[in-house]
């Protein structure tokens, strides 16, 4: 009878692992929620039907709010599965409802899936040199927020990357593309002048991580804000200090110009 | 012809995705390699009886020195799958590997799957909030290795957490476990004297990452460094500042002392 957090991994719903999709089809009864992230490469059908289950979706209000009323007292009695896209206890949101389980005396179980926190590795940047992550959020009304910069910047001053996450407006099926983000760490960098993102820093996009053809390119901003990097989902990394095989990972594989190389030539060693 | 990485995920042969187990499926020979980490929960029998292939395993030479000569030959003629343990590109021998397929005309694809990097946020703490990342090397000889203690101190002093690898000698299987990590690092303390890892230090480990039933256990060093935590792979954690969600959870689901709630409490506010 315990509640299984079941992962869905990064884009189309064959990114479930195996294990992952035999205990949903066993499960009486199937939730998920999306609004935390976006699966660019499936369908609510396509999930269903791979499973074999109708399932049921939870909005923002029905899980932040409500867990306790709708899928806790079900767990008590039957086998439940709560599907979330990426690992399932990479969103904090999903880590707390393991606590209102326990609480509750719901036993839960984790089986996990292919996260964006590790898939970023596709870029050739090492992970274990990633820093803080932060994620580039819309600014509305007089709000604009700008930690992102600030983590970018700490993360700088040690050599390491920056894993920018952009913001998402789930109900408005508004998901921000790594264009719009540079767009507004420029503008922070014009607020703020501390030298962290100017239209010559080196930046990195991910989009659509999970499908078979993701989009993976490296160059300067002045030239990639205005590239198309296809559909979103999107995330901009911010690399640090370059190993020279995480260099040439760029140039070979994401496009990066080639004298982010010359930092490495013999003559300069 | 390409060159499939797909990635194995965390502990059994079900850890692999749907579309990893596909494509290893259809591919006409099935390569893997086992030494840069330990899939606990499986054998390659098992791999192999649910590929339906039989899959040659390479050592640290065939991969890091012949790939060119044993698999890339290869994959300009069929399609030959390449597996990993985790996420096939977190280890950075695999990116670089994709850099010599490149290099010799072969396409690569990447098929993500559940890593370490991301599972970690199984231990209720925030995965935005790690920082750096390190191994703790088995010392050799003259040879005593202290850099996990520095990436360590880094971290604490931002407040953001650490994920410690654990050694592996897979050649003579042998897989560190967290409580030789902490005889370790109390070793270095001993050595260092900088008042970042000491027998009251919080830590919190993680064994079997990806089982159903994971070991998840938070502590302080003096009563973690008894304890038994099970089979191997461990990582250990050293947490830096908590979020009161993150310390509700170490108390609630790894077992931690109550007494770290303390610090929320509202007479301390």
């Amino acid at each position: 009878m315990p509640l299984y957090f079941i992962g869905l991994g990064l884009y189309d719903e064959k990114d479930i692992t195996l294990k992952g999709l035999e205990i949903a089809r066993k499960c009486d009864k199937v939730y998920a929620e999306f609004y935390t992230s976006l699966m660019a490469g499936t369908t609510l059908e396509k999930i269903e039907e791979l499973i074999g289950k109708k399932i049921i979706v939870l909005n923002r209000e029905d899980v932040e709010m409500n867990f306790e009323k709708i899928v806790l007292p079900e767990a008590k009695e039957k086998d439940v599965a709560f599907l979330t896209a990426g690992d399932p206890m990479v969103a904090t949101t999903h880590a707390e409802l393991r606590i209102r389980a326990k609480r509750m005396g719901v036993e839960s179980y984790v089986i996990h899936a292919p996260s964006i926190y590790s898939a970023v590795a596709i870029t050739g940047l090492h992970i274990y040199k990633f820093g803080k992550s932060a994620t580039v959020a819309y600014p509305e009304g007089n709000w604009f927020p700008t930690s992102y910069y600030d983590v970018v910047k700490e993360n700088l001053e040690k050599g390491l990357h920056t894993l920018l996450f952009l913001d998402i407006k789930a109900e408005k099926r508004k998901y921000m593309t790594a264009n719009e983000a540079m767009e507004l760490l420029l503008k922070v960098e014009e607020m703020k002048r501390e030298n962290v993102f100017t239209p010559n820093t080196l930046v990195v996009v991910l989009g659509r991580a999970g499908s078979l053809n993701p989009t993976i390119r490296a160059g300067y901003v002045k030239d990639m804000i205005k590239e198309d990097f296809g559909k979103q989902p999107h995330v901009l990394i911010v690399p640090g200090k370059l190993h020279v095989v995480e260099a040439e990972y760029l140039v070979e594989i994401a496009g990066a110009p080639k004298e982010i190389l010359e930092q490495f030539s013999p003559r300069k060693m």
